[in-house]
């Protein structure tokens, strides 16, 4: 780690960070030089960034492990010579056909193999699908971690969550500033989006430049009027970009993202119409620009702020804490204080945007909450739009709240959300920008990256200079060409309670077929010594018909049970899986035959 | 029923068809000379139809049964003195909180009870959610079904599935005529929808007049030239109308839906696009006018037709054969023949537009169709949005589809889908023509009924006469007021596979908590006369976790029911209950202790 050139929050060494020892020589004098000669924007000075093709450079490895072909979960390895450090590593939330899994993270083989050659992680943002599987990270190899302000102080939050705090060591990095990861070097740089303190990335390699653009939107009026660090995309591009790795997220939308500070004008019109009400708005927790906003209307109209969900509760406190939030003293109230203040003087700030089962907005539309009762004097706003596949969650939550007699504004026509990612007119600006020579689509499906990819290809880029990857590729380059050379392991690792990878295909295959149909038990006790059947057969089933409603079924399900026992031969009764598959089969063809179903069918033989 | 109003198709006498004895005397002839006077618009020829409020009328009863904070299973039932008639019998497909269930259909438990006066069903039209519970409610009273003649065409259709083909009565009825329901008469009236010959209703009572659109748009250029008989809408308002019930669906959205027309004009643009590729196009299948659009452009762009999917084939055979489809001779080629042309010579219109797992369109995504082959050849499009719900199915199905290189259009730029049902401005045409004095908003969940009553109240209607109303109310009017007045059994029937009402919440309950932590079973085995354990404690799982992974989980939990068992006293051995209670209870707080999981625990103990 160069010390110059980063500002650290806490001042331990990094476990193992090497030395630039293991990079090639040349490459080495000529980065010592330049980190040396430029304390702020510390890229390497060279005159002609793209050298002539006869100059052979160290390659550099590019390893997704997330984030491609899919929504979340993102994580991308760099590797040159014997360095590599991480960039991001988030969570996805499980699909329909993983029930009962809490969380996804990546598969981090890779990583563990490769454990002595990790130099630290660098993190982009605080969101869940770029920090949430650090913890579990984290405890398979214990890295530095480089982050902005407020990132560090989330991704805080979730370690001392995990048992994790204080074990690892978080350094605070300013945008502007850069981090040396061995051989490379990781300049931050600031995007908008939604969440405060997003940073891009350019990675210094000997192979070249590497932009990659975290989660981005250009937003020219941004609530802390920082705006995106256009100026330093641009430099880097005249320099000269290896390769460019862009959020895809919305390469479907055409025209430009909206600023947040459109939603503000929206609150106020809305703040207006509530009048006389109280004012209730489920949001993103991590919003933080538009939690500010809020305020400050609740501020402009003379109201009060009580906030609810212990996600929200948590990122504000963090927030004002690190000075990310600006609310003036007794704004904020104690839920407990709501009693004391008129409906039309309180505005509550809520978690549920999603229509999340368990979060504090859902439980107040199905009467469900211990402090808040929705009545029609309700202004109720949700300020988000439905993620895919949380749409009829969502409609729930609003049609409980509108039987409530509550007012509910929820539709783009009022414009209480804007995406926090680039549309197609910010993503040409960057490559514009940028200028790279090859590029990578990221973060997005294969239909996001797919369009990303053409609208590159549309400005003038080399069809073979796009490669649209998949995790686990290995991307080489050595600022010459740029290809998929090889494999590593990568998959999804499924959490559920405290297990990590203990629910894989087969047990997902049998929650599926239990949820489908059900389960039919088939109990037999045999007697040893004598092969006779001194119990049952008897059975027991779950979530596959009402058994009292069905007792005829049931009674013949178990006669059909006792034929096929009685033509069983001795041998039969002694192979017990030929005896069982034979029960199985007996008892799936009847039950099929009279239900058109197929639940689950577990023949038990007890030994006495 | 009076022959002289309907053209039947089939001309056995139905049921029990009541003559008009049982309505009073006074409203039988006022009827009775109004459908002499009036064969074609049998409406009462009164000239003031709102009487002064002193004169008391027969009152009628409006029982919605589904379709009502809900999206489908679409059924309602009007009832006057001894007479009752059915709109509609629809199924609604499952929610993410109902595994295995392949359909819910209304409960029909009303219509069961007063059997004996149900004089026949009228159907709006041929969509599912219109038509897919009648097979199950014609088992249970067989009575005479009403409809057009496409949608009789695609009742029998279901009706040959369940094998009552012949067994009921199905009549055809023309638009502009009328069908007498004992003291009632329903007269059918042209709307245009996303499915051919669809129909709103005007059902004459003693008590007034009540309009029910159906599903309907305002389509000012519908491929089959035939436009919504908007003027008899009018001529009804003028005369007075007592209620309307009209289609919520797209309450929430302004302005117009868009001209079916305006997506033959995309297909067009996009057949040019397509030239030199395959043309594959998914769509619903009940959509006969899209279908027809894209014959039309096969012509013109010299293409044959293959036809792919179950539904598809039936429907368009039915189109075809009840002269509801154009197609010049030699268009449409098996889908064996299709190598003897090439590529861009083909169109494929197939069934999948919803993602659905088992459809044509997902199996050639997921390269799992023995036909279709996906290369970057094709050029597909979804004409079709995706119903809530099914977003994530679409996505896979399109990332799959352009992984093998195809290109494919889906999004809203293209324009190559419109809604079938009326937008905010058309809701406000139907009311404007109707003018009616209660108003009922109907198909939809609660936000879409509130935000067409709101509308209506913003048009200047009473808010007291609009009644939000739910499944089961009984809403009763004498011309006069209109309220409701009690309630009968209503709710949702899950049908999976042949059963029909036997999976319930209990069942439910089961399923979703196998699918969330899977299940756990302990076996023991116990000597009848000595008490004695004779065999186990053993353990079986499925969906839990990866038991070779977990052995030492597995062998712990074992021990601890053995420990559990030998501290139980000779009396809690006999007490099987408890004994099953206190093994369930020690390994479930074991489990979850060590995983923070909750598996279903079933103790199993056999008697030998």
């Amino acid at each position: 780690m160069n010390e110059k050139d980063t500002s650290t929050k806490k001042t331990r060494t990094p476990r193992k960070n090497t030395s630039a020892s293991d990079a090639p020589t040349r490459q080495r004098a000529s980065r010592k030089k330049a980190a040396e000669e430029n304390n702020n924007a510390p890229a390497p000075k060279t005159r002609r960034p793209r050298q002539p093709r006869e100059v052979k450079r160290t390659p550099v490895k590019i390893i997704p492990l997330g984030g491609l072909n899919e929504i979340g979960k993102n994580m991308t390895l760099f590797e040159c010579s014997n360095d590599i450090f991480i960039l991001d590593c988030g969570l996805a939330f499980p699909d329909a056909d993983m029930p009962g899994v809490d969380i996804v993270i990546p598969d981090f083989t890779y990583v563990e193999r490769n454990a002595e050659k990790i130099r630290g992680i660098v993190i982009t943002h605080g969101h869940e699908d770029h920090i949430g599987g650090l913890a579990y990270l984290l405890k398979k190899v214990n890295v530095p971690v480089y982050a902005t302000r407020l990132t560090v102080g989330l991704i805080e939050g979730k370690l001392k969550e995990q048992g994790l705090y204080g074990k690892v060591q978080l350094n605070v990095v300013e945008p502007k500033k850069t981090v040396k990861m061995g051989c490379m070097a990781v300049e931050f740089i600031k995007v908008n989006h939604s969440i405060p303190d997003s940073v891009g990335m350019a990675i210094h390699t000997p192979a070249g430049v590497i932009v990659h653009t975290g989660d981005f939107k250009v937003d020219y009026s941004p609530i802390d009027g920082k705006i995106i660090d256009l100026a330093r995309f641009g430099e880097l591009g005249s320099k000269g970009v290896l390769a460019l790795m862009a959020d895809s997220t919305n390469a479907e939308r055409p025209g430009y993202t909206h600023s947040e500070r459109t939603v503000g004008e929206s609150f106020d019109r809305l703040f207006k119409k509530g009048e006389g009400k109280r004012i209730i708005i489920a949001t993103f927790s991590s919003n933080i620009h538009r939690v500010q906003q809020i305020i400050n209307c609740a501020v402009r109209y003379k109201r009060k702020v009580a906030v609810f969900g212990r996600s929200m509760v948590n990122v504000i406190n963090t927030a004002i804490e690190l000075g990310y939030l600006d609310v003036p003293s007794g704004v904020i109230i104690d839920i407990e204080m709501m009693h004391r203040y008129e409906n039309e003087r309180i505005v509550l700030i809520t978690t549920g945007s999603q229509g999340e089962p368990m979060s504090a907005l859902t439980r107040m539309a199905m009467n469900d909450h211990k402090k808040v009762n929705i009545t029609p004097m309700d202004f109720i706003i949700i300020s988000a739009t439905p993620i895919p596949g949380n749409e009829k969650y969502v409609t729930r939550v609003v049609n409980e709240l509108m039987k409530s007699g509550a007012e509910v504004v929820y539709e783009a026509m009022y414009e209480v959300h804007v995406s926090g990612h680039a549309c197609q007119e910010e993503l040409k600006l960057m490559q514009a920008l940028t200028r790279p020579k090859f590029f990578i689509p990221v973060h997005g499906e294969y239909k996001h990256l797919k369009k990303h990819a053409d609208l590159a290809v549309q400005m003038g880029m080399q069809p073979e200079n796009v490669i649209i990857a998949e995790i686990g590729n290995v991307i080489e380059t050595d600022g010459n060409t740029m290809k998929i050379v090889s494999q590593v392991p990568s998959g999804r690792v499924l959490v559920d309670g405290l297990g990590v990878g203990d629910v894989g295909s087969i047990v997902l295959r049998d929650r599926k077929h239990l949820a489908q149909d059900g389960l039919i038990i088939i109990v037999i006790g045999i007697e040893k010594a004598t092969n006779e059947i001194v119990a049952g057969p008897d059975i027991i089933s779950r979530g596959f018909v009402y058994v009292r409603e069905s007792e005829e079924l049931i009674t013949d399900a178990k006669m059909l049970l006792s034929h096929t026992l009685a033509g069983c031969s001795m041998a039969e009764l002694r192979e017990w899986n030929t005896l069982k598959g034979k029960l199985r089969d007996a008892l799936s063809d009847y039950i099929y035959q009279k239900t058109k179903r197929s639940p689950m069918i577990l023949p038990i033989i007890m030994e006495t």
